[in-house]
């Protein structure tokens, strides 16, 4: 049974490359407290972290932080991205982590490039670990990874995780390079459901193959107990699924798996971190105002008889309460006419708006970055001349919030 | 079967919000010859335009380009996104088009407030007009959408397709608003198929919920002729699946699929849209140095010893030749090591790079836009005043090109 998400964008979202192009390279503090202030209120139950051995930086961050969250919703679980080894897993429990995210690649490969450890040696070493620190810490969450876990042999996975299920909450089976199908997700979700019955699942899948956000509501539909997200869908190489469109796609499957969260916060959220990284939200994510906007001649005549004709989602319950519906060469006389009368108050007729519109599509064609379509708009239609219509500035403002 | 890919960057493609994001608003004939001739280089068999009625602009670009397209790869099929009335059928019919793709909204939503017409009565029209086009055209090639095929009445579907699916090559069930799933997508190809045997069917899915990639893919596995797709993904809204994208998933399910593409072409296209959109490849984009990047200090060290442990795609059969390693704060020793012996020739040794990457990890924090982190590092290597090792130029640039 769904359980909720794992937001991992102080991790993995630190890792994504577009902090790179964008001149960033990682979230300042107080952009944190931003993007935590902004999870919280949108009802993230779990948030993970980098583990403090990784900077100095990293665990300063972590400290003040974490009074922030605590005075602001003491239920919020936070989670440390944790090395399987004593030394890391005390400096992260020392700082006030709530739980524990520990991993360890499982394909041969990475036995032999990264640990030069054969899995028997391994297995012992995590098992003493585990051990030791759920003796230590009886209440501390954790979770355990089998990190590639879709390129991981079957067998290789039950010999490590056999040992360790006992003392874990949590099995995590992150896709580490987004080799997963959703066939594939299916299938071994419902092995480890039936090998261990009693332990939570998790998952992280990364966005290689554009496939993330199928595989990780895929996951959820199997029956997994969580699923990490981030804002933006920011991580490592090209990504995992983003948290506002996990949040929108649950909630298409089934309002009950989103009970909880404040979904009219969701664009917000992308919002804030559009003004953090000085960008606008990626055309491509589901919870944006592009997913409101509208080009097409057609659709424009469309949509202003009848929204539904085009937009089938219910964007407003996630914060996106404006559509646009943009001028430019595609532009049909349809909205030529309305935005001339709605927006603009012109007193014209339909055949001044046809040859109008004659004219904008020719010209908006070569408009540079200085002239806006709307004020090209005006000039050919002042030319015309027509008189303005009178209205009270409270019904243009009505009309106008009704439309944008 | 599947019989190939339509690209459709010329039409829905010039329909995303991304264009007026970055005030290009349309492309320009330039960047329509370039994107057209990077199609071709490609392998793309079908490419999709406007109907050329929607503006005298783009009627000329079309007769330029048709020539240009015809004396490179004479058979390439060039397809006019062209509404069903006879006129505007003429139009595209007059400027060499080869093939139609004719189009219906089928919901009856659509039929009050676009068409104002009933369900009967579009019908009678619409297999008059398909008739009559058929008689006067033998040979040109003709597709009928039922737009928002996925919200549309499976027998209102019926009642239109039944009348004319004699007459017309190719079926369309465009997902117009992104409400499509796998399931939904499995269900009616194979309804459509069973109904329609000798004609071939074609998808076109939206992006809105994130599934365009895999409800593509999934329809590819239920058998259909053709699926649309543009660079990038560029579409109306949040866009549809993304040309690279597909090819890269097509090849992953079996080679065979996408036999006749020079995929190595795949990454040079993408690159080619960010040089005229003035953009970078999106962060999301499977087929994107993005996706050979990375930034996590474990990560480095692995790759280092075996890139496949985190490359799990070969991505230079796409173009991909080169991957990054990003220095920034989460940089492990191992990479400030490697980076300053094997880039910078530094004779160094581990411990001198410990040292020098806690320094580089607390700095590199806080840079600007204006220093690069590898100039900070070299700064603070250089005060080590350590010696460097002698190299012949042609032994660097091998090891350069072998890593960057």
């Amino acid at each position: 049974m769904f359980k909720g998400i794992i937001d991992t964008t102080l991790r993995d979202g630190q890792q994504s490359p577009l902090l790179f192009d964008s001149f960033k390279y990682s979230f300042s503090l107080e952009d944190k407290i931003k993007l935590t202030s902004g999870l919280l209120d949108l009802g993230v139950p779990n948030i993970e972290f980098f583990s403090p051995i990784v900077s100095e930086h990293e665990r300063r961050d972590f400290v003040k932080l974490r009074k922030k969250i605590k005075a602001k919703n003491p239920n919020t679980k936070l989670l440390a991205h944790c090395r399987c080894n004593l030394k890391d897993i005390e400096e992260a429990v020392k700082v006030g982590f709530d739980g524990l995210n520990l991993y360890l690649n499982g394909t041969s490969q990475a036995h032999v490039h990264i640990y030069n450890q054969s899995l028997v040696t391994l297995k012992t070493e995590i098992t003493s670990i585990i051990k030791t620190v759920r003796e230590k810490y009886a209440n501390l969450y954790l979770r355990f990874s089998i990190e590639d876990a879709f390129r991981t042999k079957e067998q290789d996975m039950y010999t490590i995780l056999d040992t360790i299920s006992g003392y874990i909450n949590t099995i995590g089976i992150p896709d580490t390079v987004g080799v997963a199908t959703p066939n594939a997700v299916r299938e071994l979700i419902s092995k480890l459901k039936l090998r261990y019955p009693h332990v939570d699942l998790e998952c992280h899948f990364h966005n290689d193959r554009g496939l993330a956000m199928i595989n990780t509501v895929t996951a959820v539909e199997a029956g997994i107990s969580y699923v990490d997200a981030s804002i933006w869908g920011l991580a490592e190489r090209s990504g995992i699924a983003s948290l506002t469109g996990v949040l929108f796609n649950l909630s298409e499957i089934d309002k009950a798996l989103v009970k909880g969260y404040n979904l009219n916060l969701c664009y917000p959220l992308n919002v804030l971190m559009g003004s953090i990284l000085k960008l606008q939200v990626p055309y491509n994510e589901p919870v944006s105002i592009t997913n409101r906007t509208h080009i097409a001649g057609v659709h424009h005549k469309a949509i202003l008889n009848s929204p539904k004709i085009y937009e089938a989602h219910q964007l407003q319950q996630f914060g996106v309460t404006k559509n646009q519906l943009l001028l430019g060469p595609l532009t049909g006389w349809n909205l030529i006419y309305y935005y001339l009368r709605e927006f603009e108050y012109y007193d014209i007729s339909q055949d001044q708006a046809k040859v109008i519109t004659r004219e904008f599509k020719q010209l908006s064609k070569k408009l540079s970055k200085k002239v806006r379509p709307e004020k090209l708009l005006i000039q050919i239609a002042d030319k015309f001349k027509l008189p303005k219509i009178h209205l009270d500035r409270e019904y243009i403002d009505y009309r106008i919030e009704n439309l944008t």
